[in-house]
């Protein structure tokens, strides 16, 4: 997975920043073997390095270098305007450091909303794409995953927007996850044909119509299924899945640990079972997940959990490697002039 | 909880019915004092009757009627033509003791669409509401309880209808859950008031403007936390919400189950954490959580999970018992009577 060029990691983006960021920079060097530019500011970056020196050979470190930017986003800033203000943030360097060409990829756990603006301005969307969508992997009960998108960057979305998603998911399905004539299905409120929203029941012919294979509606208990490689929606009703999933696991592990604590038959039995559900925690964790990937643009954005700590990065650093490995943002674009052409805005400002 | 009017639940609907529907029918009139008239085709519920009379006294069973409906609605029909052209299903026949008062509530396993389809013809919309939707409550990590709707009636919102949604929910979560002054919250992906698609965007304003305590936008996860004890949401984004929700909870439970059988080590843990897991799973198992009500129609509906056994059917009966004590539909009519008015259409057909 060597290569000249660096992955760009935004320092300063997520709730563990740069500390983590950095150190997962460092632990992403030596167990991938990647180079990593980390770009932020430059005295808080290289003090974090020098903090977290130990965690890598020389060799490794080597592998990791300091791109100055001075700027930084904050949570609350409105994010077009804040990327387009400064310049000098580390998630616009960052991206421009794709942009042009000296970067494979790019990973940030700012806000994800700024991710998606410096995204658009300087990696830039793929010719024939209407809009950009983030897409994420929910794990399944059969051992696979399902391929989500957009889980957040189009709140409101066309008919046409949603097909083009199908098509880029079923890029990401057989590049990334390796599934040969990926099943995608559509996100509904009800699996029969006809079910579903305006949007849902405009969408269905022109996904039926696209060069993928298409199986229709699935209900939100099928993402977790063996029903469907990709699952398509808009990035609201996406967003929602993504966080209500969060939100059940988070409730259900909570609730069987503090019933756990509350006996000693309980307790006993929590310690026994304790190390069996930890592969269970992995395949729901965002921390081994690797984040979300950001589809449309002209390169690989992987767009890492808020709370991100070193190993959430090191994951999303090997989702990034492995995106700029077998470029698939070139193969989407490739899969996107032959789909038949969606009406495009050449205005589009996110 | 005596009275002398009848549940009417209908017998043949759900996957079950109506073997489960009858025996859940004695154990809600044994259990509960309830009356209840078993709607369905005489013969076969009779006949249901008879195999499972152990299950309730004498007292209990001279609780339990029989109304002959010789029509069934099929899952594959579409409901509101089904509806309109059998006059003598169940459903409709349940319903429609409703609106002519020889019912007190209606208890629904089958076809929810037509379900919906049946009250709105024999139940009827209660004046001034513009559109019904469907509520069902959520378990929280403190102990309460999220009641969300519309999950499932509503495809398509628009946001004065979202408005009202808030309104009706209230008044649930008052006279059902027992909460003085309701948060309401509006599903949203992402807190941050802007944040939204353009249908939550306009509802927003509206819900600051109801008489009820709005507190703004909440995320998928909050729905599992002490955020708010109504979401507000349409019917497309909350049945996705609902069974994605359902979706992790059995891969969870599952996962579980599944590592607890793998080793020694796990059956032992899994068997003593086993009775403690019991409690949990009971709070988000549809058996026992009664489940949805259909509300803004002129009488009360229960609309039960498909898959209901005979103990789903005791708690939607609990449920229907409870919401026609406590006369929720009039409620829900005279706050909707007091409310700023949404715009209705008066040509609404289901």
């Amino acid at each position: 997975m060597t290569s000249e060029l660096p992955i760009a990691l935004d320092a300063m983006g997520g709730d563990n920043a740069p500390r983590e960021i950095v150190r997962g920079a460092l632990l992403g060097a030596a167990r991938l073997g990647v180079r990593v530019a980390l770009v932020g500011r430059r005295a808080e970056v290289e003090s974090a390095l020098a903090e977290a020196s130990d965690l890598a050979d020389a060799d490794a470190r080597s592998r990791v270098s300091v791109v100055d930017a001075p700027e930084v986003i904050a949570m609350d800033e409105h994010p077009a305007n804040a990327v387009r203000a400064k310049k000098g943030a580390s998630v616009v360097v960052a991206c421009a450091m794709v942009g042009s060409g000296t970067a494979r990829a790019v990973v940030s756990a700012g806000n994800s909303g700024a991710v998606l603006a410096a995204a658009l301005f300087h990696v830039k969307r793929l010719r024939g794409v209407a809009r950009p969508a983030i897409g994420t992997a929910l794990p399944r009960s059969d051992g696979g995953s399902t391929f989500v998108l957009d889980v957040g960057a189009n709140a409101d979305c066309r008919a046409e927007w949603l097909a083009q998603f199908g098509v880029m998911g079923a890029v990401y399905a057989s590049s990334m996850m390796g599934v040969a004539s990926p099943r995608v299905g559509l996100l509904s409120n009800g699996e029969e044909p006809g079910k579903g929203s305006a949007l849902v029941q405009a969408a269905s012919p022109l996904l039926a119509a696209a060069p993928i294979n298409f199986v229709g509606n699935v209900e939100g208990k099928d993402l977790f299924r063996d029903a469907c490689d990709v699952a398509v929606t808009d990035g609201f009703t996406g967003n929602i899945a993504l966080k209500t999933a969060e939100g059940v696991g988070e409730f259900l592990l909570g609730a069987i640990s503090a019933e756990a604590r509350k006996s000693l038959q309980g307790m006993v039995g929590g310690a026994l079972l304790k190390p069996k559900l930890r592969p269970i925690r992995d395949r729901v964790d965002y921390r081994a997940t690797g984040g979300a990937l950001l589809l449309g643009v002209d390169g690989e954005v992987v767009i890492a959990h808020g709370r991100s700590d070193a190993e959430a990065i090191v994951s999303a650093l090997r989702v990034a490697a492995t995106a700029a490995d077998r470029s698939v943002h070139s193969v989407i674009g490739s899969q996107i002039a032959a789909a038949p052409a969606a009406p495009i805005e050449e205005t589009v400002t996110p």
